[in-house]
């Protein structure tokens, strides 16, 4: 008989954003009206349209498919080069990291490619996270079965759950304990903090030290505003012996309807076999890749393209500039209704205290019944998220100054 | 220390098309003269422009993409219900087979879904797969650890091989011994072999009876002209019980370079966990995909969706039509110069003899070297693939007319 695998049976009850789906629904069919006013700053979704540059481009690729001279077929299944070179040029060489065009990996995806680079990685790792952390980390893992069952609190056995509180600025500090792999997301999902250099810096010489892998998530780069904060972790000495990076065009190019991102895995990465030698990763990845995965659709490759000319810089920049003036509303709209308001600077999240012991599934409730705002709850990333709840700054500058002045109105 | 997954170290030498792009290479970069006159008929890659509904329907949603009030952030993972329901509707419902909207996944390829589909599957069931094979089968399951190591002849321990032979069809019989998961592909790659309903019956008896779940790749579905053929799995009584459908937009609506697919798993498919209880695969698989994908680019679904107008219906009919009529030229070109000809009626490959014992490497060396033909050496799909190659009928009729006058010109 057919097996299937049971680690998925450990999973709680749901993906995050779908039970907020469920109960956001539930609200609009019970409250009809209400559900006219409702503004949305729940899951990480940009509004505003794309850059008229990749429109264009993808414009142009539309008819490129439509002539036989200029069709195109299958691709290469890790992107074609000229968009590997145009990302590895931009976003790292020119910004002073060794990384090589054959080093990026094209996907369709962050999510994707954080799960599916556990295809490539061994079942005895021990898992390091934030809490609270981007869920996906954390559920592929279990489905993976490199963790135990869920306790009580939705704690998986086997993880090792790195705290994050005001305290350090919610980035964890390297655990005294050892640990193989580890999962850093700077600027941050759900806190929007952003690392250090010296923060980054004690990761990679932990990495080095353990002889450990850093999966580090820098799909909201583009948001940084501090100097002197990294951009990529290969901007510290020995990340390239230590360290993926997953980059997105979602955050930046708004490109979460379009699909596009990409993966840096460097040559000089090497993991252990089971026997204790050392193997570079990046084979392995890339044949994982031309296996089971075919590519990023030609429009959209075209569409990324753009993003790095002259024109789709200046409209991204002009994207960033828009959402985070959405966080700047927002924070300062949370701060006027007294609340203790963290992020929203080099993130397009604010991470907000509730008041008052409320739980974070109560504001959730609250917030949805008396300012007919969706946020999201602290605790569904983790339970040191408990007490907390998340606004997303990706919305209309008129629902970012509506959403401000509605929080001063709650009534805790 | 950080551990690699060591399955990956089983694996050959190479995914056969990478390998044959390497060969083709080196011939052009030796001979460019000969290069000019190259004719691939490798790798199953349409050649022709896509259908104009496709074209229009996407760039009206790139126009969508670029104003405010039309734009698309994240999608549905599991695609959209317009697409869901139109290939449910178009593909199953209309054809007389029981398939619901919800129990059709949308991704970005079949061979995406094939891999990926193991990410729900145990670590502990007898897997069979004809050989030939599509490689992406064997491979996927090698990565997961499926497999022990290959022999010298490159057969994987613990697989079971089913032997296709001109005296079956190229269709495997179910096997006397039990096993727990078995890939079937029909029309078949590379064999070109359709199953007839009497073999897709037999098998899913087999199913039924041993309590097995048949992978069923249906990705050339469109090429079947023979009348009474099955076009899917799910038009055999009890086949919702034990079968999930993969189906592709690359072989029909030309979407290789675009990349949309579908897999249907029915909400009645039950496999077993390790403690021997049975329970659904839908809602695993609508976790994996929820949590691990993010669904098809909007450009692409609203593309797909527009095959299945009656426009693009009837441009999918052209580009069939086209591509086996390439496929008669090709066989009757290959029989002319005295080979053994399988296939191409019900499928876009002749599935051809090589002359004298010649291995189908040495064919294929042969082909490109006088003939300036790229074709795909049977042994790379598999060791019972020795002594066959592979002809694509993706091309131009022009191609294929000049590769049906150079065939007989081999000395073989």
């Amino acid at each position: 008989m057919a097996f299937l695998n049971d680690h998925y049976l450990k999973l709680k009850a749901g993906y995050l954003f779908p039970e907020i789906g469920r109960r956001v629904k539930g609200f609009c069919e019970a409250n009809p009206e209400a559900a006219q006013r409702l503004i949305r700053c729940g899951i990480g979704d940009v509004t505003e349209p794309l850059p008229p540059a990749a429109v264009a481009a993808m414009h142009r690729a539309v008819d490129e498919m439509a002539a036989r001279e200029t069709f195109k077929g299958y691709g290469p299944e890790q992107g074609y080069e000229w968009l590997r070179h145009a990302i590895a040029q931009n976003d790292f060489r020119d910004r002073g990291c060794e990384v090589a065009d054959d080093e990026v990996f094209v996907s369709d995806g962050s999510k994707c490619d954080c799960g599916n680079i556990l295809d490539v990685l061994g079942p005895k790792n021990k898992i390091a996270i934030s809490d609270p952390v981007y869920p996906v980390y954390v559920d592929t893992n279990v489905m993976a079965g490199h963790t135990g069952e869920a306790n009580a609190a939705g704690a998986y056995a086997r993880l090792v759950y790195l705290p994050c509180r005001p305290a350090n600025g919610f980035m964890p500090e390297p655990p005294k304990k050892h640990v193989d792999v580890i999962y850093l997301c700077s600027p941050n999902n759900p806190t929007g903090a952003a690392a250090t250099r010296e923060q980054l810096a004690a990761w990679v010489q932990y990495a080095l030290d353990h002889k450990s892998l850093i999966l580090f998530d820098a799909a909201y780069e583009a948001y940084i505003t501090e100097p002197g904060l990294p951009h990529s972790i290969y901007e510290l000495p020995g990340a390239r012996e230590c360290a993926i990076e997953f980059r997105s065009c979602s955050k930046n190019g708004g490109f979460t309807g379009v699909r596009c991102a990409f993966t840096v895995v460097p040559k000089t990465l090497r993991l252990a076999t089971r026997s204790g030698e050392w193997h570079p990763l990046h084979p392995l990845w890339l044949r994982r890749m031309t296996t089971k995965f075919n590519g990023v659709s030609y429009l959209v490759q075209r569409g990324a393209e753009a993003l790095y000319s002259p024109e789709g810089k200046a409209q991204i920049a002009g994207l960033i500039r828009h959402y985070l003036g959405n966080a700047e509303v927002l924070r300062q709209g949370a701060l006027a209704a007294g609340l203790k308001v963290f992020g929203g600077v080099n993130a397009p999240y604010i991470w907000v205290r509730t008041p008052k012991n409320v739980t974070s599934w109560q504001a959730f409730d609250q917030i949805l019944n008396e300012a007919n705002v969706v946020i999201t709850p602290g605790s569904g990333f983790g339970s040191k998220g408990e007490g907390y709840f998340r606004i997303s700054a990706f919305n209309s500058r008129a629902n970012a100054e509506e959403v401000a002045r509605r929080l001063p109105a709650l009534k805790w």
